[in-house]
């Protein structure tokens, strides 16, 4: 078995960790941390799991996680960074699910995150855990730097396009929607259900962190630096990611539909629909899957993806653990085989 | 592997049955029938299960139901009456999610649903499937007749109070909410999106159709009649039950927590709640377990019983799949030990 | 015109009395005051209030309250007690929406609230603001203590049978369902979007802050004690709330119909439905009126009252509003006679 | 007193004309007719109305429509356009909210719609109801037809840059996104709550009916064809359009903000909000305006306007009233005053 610690359990991509990991075949969790609960057991915090786990949060300080095979950092951003390095001498293998090591340059992660990066010197080290992209290197991984929400949705969406060359790398719009729990487990008047339910709104026209994620993604899979306007909404829906993107083709005529059903055949988590269809964000609510479909409306020489996750699960903790059953050598759906909880 | 078909597949009770069927360790899905969408792919009209199953609704009469061991009837009431005699007679075991063997007394049924019972010599024989209640029964059980969902909730909150003669039978109060898939994958202006979010509304207060079913299985907890009064409403979430229970305390000295967690201490479904507490129905989304609480306000003669199901899992599908692994003689857990999916 | 003025005008009841209040042809607002907001402009706040005021909020000590003519208090528990003395004593009307006036009993205030009343001289003379029970003492108040939310609704659908003696007065239930927004704009962790989404729970069984407002307000109407049992529950909507009322018949034969279209014939703010329907809570959404129907389930000697208002209208807001009319003579309809938006 | 009819008042933008006219100090409402529910009093058929109205629905050939001065229909495309000409020629004027006389071309409306137009010799006369262009033909108008939901939405975002051609027209983009109210009050499976909650989904990618209509109209103020890729999104929401609009900047240096402020500042019902700032289609809940706001992500070359509206109200039923104060001379605010109902 697998030993598994999770630092930052209290929030929702700890608890979908939490919900994952107790039925993995292959891990045993062995330690999970928050300050604020220690000493509390995990299933009185989240009743959800009452019989499903023994586990209790314990101090920070407290928990042997260097005992751990791997240890998720389900944590706020600039607290991996800190915590890391001394996991990684200890032996042990970490998969942050926060925005430490997401970002290959430290200047551009100080510019969207307002402080200086505490280790810089790992960055280059860190996999960008997109199996899609990285598998190879994620088998070897010491450090896996688990990509954000909207980053998965719309990668997975203009990587066919960029990667052929089909359509104009400077084009490219990305109209995303998110479900509340996007917004974390935490106290913002903006997450109150008065606030955002039968509602709803963009935010961050001017720039949202992800952004820079998603150039560097994009511009490693184009081959160049890329051209991308991100407009964010929150939409009154508690899980769920809808990414629709836009490009402008450069070779119209390519047939989009075998482009993307032959990119994603082999990939246990990505599926085209058939040409025409449009996925619904529930089809994939609490399953690992991302559900794509491309669109040419009218004809034109603009394509349209529509791209579907759920963002607790391929957006974070479900591609955690695909990452996990990477680096271990585990059959890569391991623990991940439930279909979409629908209605 | 156990061979099991499914009549009626394309409702909710339906794709909640396909959901957990297709990942039963020990049951093969052979057969689906809808007249409506026959010959269509089941994952083409579920999308959440596509990679799930290559099964395709078939007609009624093509389909090989009788070379099943066990046959699902997720169809609307007044379908299964017709159909399971010749299965029965055909040596297929048979477990009716709708409404048609829930009652003992085929005059009741004639009342309820408005039309004479077409095999009323089979209701003898069919078990209510509660497992809390029929375990022993279930084991050799060809006709199961599962509970509605109210009807569990209802009956495991009440049960306790009344097998241990604690309160008075004739002083009960069910008022029970439900979320709006309760009331099926069909055509109703009411269950239309803007007809029920951001409201909520009491109905059928005159009479419920699963009155007299409550009114049957608390009966025969209490040994005699009982007066119940259940007023059922809808509530703007997809899925839960949360029956909120009242009844008069003969004994106010009883321990009521120790009687609760003493009558479901060996349940694997059925959890209560620590004193004090409030269960959420998101706690038990796609879920087999019920959870409950106890409590007597201000310490005085009345008992308030909160108990939280998914409608869809231990109020319908999940609990077929309970009753399957009795009848077959499996661990009773089989292909139904996923936790909650939370938020 | 009536110059008013509001205290604490960021929450919920604040907004929704600035909507009303921005629209009354009979008053003037002239201040709104918020400590954290001061200087900043209502509609730069709310932009549902563009170009619809031009007010500001200003600090309290700021504030020229004592130039207006009435003031509301939109503010939490424990603080009009501390203020209203001096404006009363300045000749200013006070119109309180929060819990500081509503209970006669300051030992009981204390009780509930948890610390001494700071001006218990002051709770026999606030006229508690249901014109439905008031109207007459409502004309010449000083000091009106609005109704809470809960008990508008549970009080409306129990006057008429306790008023006529009709009913057990020791066997009440009220099953009561509000609207998140009850839950004030505040941050709490159990209002958040993803916390009360798609699901519903009961809580507070123990004790909730409005059952002893409740029960003063119900014995007054019998004329003696009454027993009453209490539960509020949580459901994901904005606005409303649903009660669901419970007595033992002492005269089963009374004609109930009858009796509430007598009781509330006269009332602008009381809608009697017709025998055997189920109000909605949309059908009052953003209105002053509360829907009642009355139900004997069965013919049974339990009777059931459905009683549905908006919690910021008739539960708050609108109903101050409504005080406010009777207080300065003008039609009781000024500024409430919208109807509700629906869907 | 204007006498006004409706025809086909059972639907949502029916019900939403009956909220604002019931309240409209110069409007009489003398008719509304519905076949099925003909005798049926309005308010028994939707209870928000209950002492609003005395209303009941008439069969369409008993109704006197041809008294009314006036004459809405709110109901399904090619309906109007069989009844329009009678009453036209009975000297009523007419406001048709469908679909029926929004296309100058008749072979383009056949084309989208399936049938031929019934009366293509009215397309030229009618004026297309959106204030803010056509103010001054609406004065004398006899057939004014209303425009769509997304199309007003998106066309007071993208008028202003297209009648100063600041942007290529040939570079448009609307990403649009809908409440389920759009969707109609009819019985359709992909509006049932438990399809479209906790989820959503694009819709009609390949071309839905209100493209010509958008085109049509933001050729008009292009002074040329313009491109458009429009996809709209159904959003588990009531009410409320939120349209995210993407065009590429021929002049970037242009200040946008004055731009917009200057373009809307007689409106009384477009709101621009101050610069960086994100409308929520809360803020328009049941009120008649249009929120904008403008942005340019990284100072780069593409503008990015949000646009809201209440569907029902800007985008259908109070435009539509708005269009009959300028028709009948009345200030046209008359009866649209109120602020958004919030939350």
């Amino acid at each position: 078995m697998i030993k598994a610690g999770i630092v930052g359990g209290t929030g929702y991509t700890g608890v979908e960790l939490l919900r994952l990991l107790v039925r993995h075949e292959k891990v045993e969790l062995t330690a999970i941390t928050s300050r604020q609960e220690a000493g509390r057991a995990v299933s009185d915090y989240f009743p959800s799991l009452r019989g499903h786990t023994n586990l209790r949060f314990e101090a920070p300080e407290q928990a042997s996680l260097s005992d751990c095979d791997v240890v998720f950092f389900a944590t706020p951003h600039a607290t991996a960074m800190h915590q890391v390095p001394a996991l990684l001498d200890a032996g042990v293998r970490v998969i942050d699910l926060s925005a430490d090591f997401r970002l290959k340059d430290a200047a551009t992660w100080q510019q969207w995150y307002g402080e200086p990066h505490a280790s810089p010197e790992h960055l280059a080290q860190a996999v960008y855990g997109l199996p899609e992209v990285n598998r190879t290197k994620l088998g070897d991984a010491r450090l896996v730097a688990c990509p954000g929400c909207y980053p998965t949705a719309v990668q997975l969406g203009f990587l066919p396009l960029l990667e052929e060359k089909l359509v104009d790398p400077g084009s490219l719009i990305a109209d995303a929607k998110s479900g509340v729990s996007g917004a974390g487990r935490t106290l913002k008047l903006g997450s109150i259900f008065s606030e955002v339910s039968d509602s709803m709104a963009a935010y961050s026209v001017s720039g949202h962190r992800h952004l820079p994620e998603i150039r560097q993604g994009l511009a490693a899979a184009a081959g160049r630096e890329i051209g991308l306007v991100f407009v964010p909404h929150l939409v009154p829906m508690n899980r769920g990611i809808h990414a629709t993107l836009y490009a402008k083709l450069t070779r119209p005529g390519a047939d989009l539909q075998q482009l993307f059903e032959s990119r994603y055949r082999d990939e246990p988590f990505v599926d085209v629909l058939p040409s025409g269809e449009h996925p619904q964000t529930r089809s994939v609510r609490g399953a690992n899957t991302c559900r794509l479909a491309v669109h040419r409306p009218q004809g034109g020489d603009t394509v349209v993806v529509l791209s579907v996750i759920d963002n607790l699960t391929k957006g974070a903790s479900g591609q955690a653990v695909q990452c996990l059953n990477i680096m271990f050598g585990l059959p890569e759906t391991t623990g991940l085989g439930a279909s979409a909880v629908l209605p």
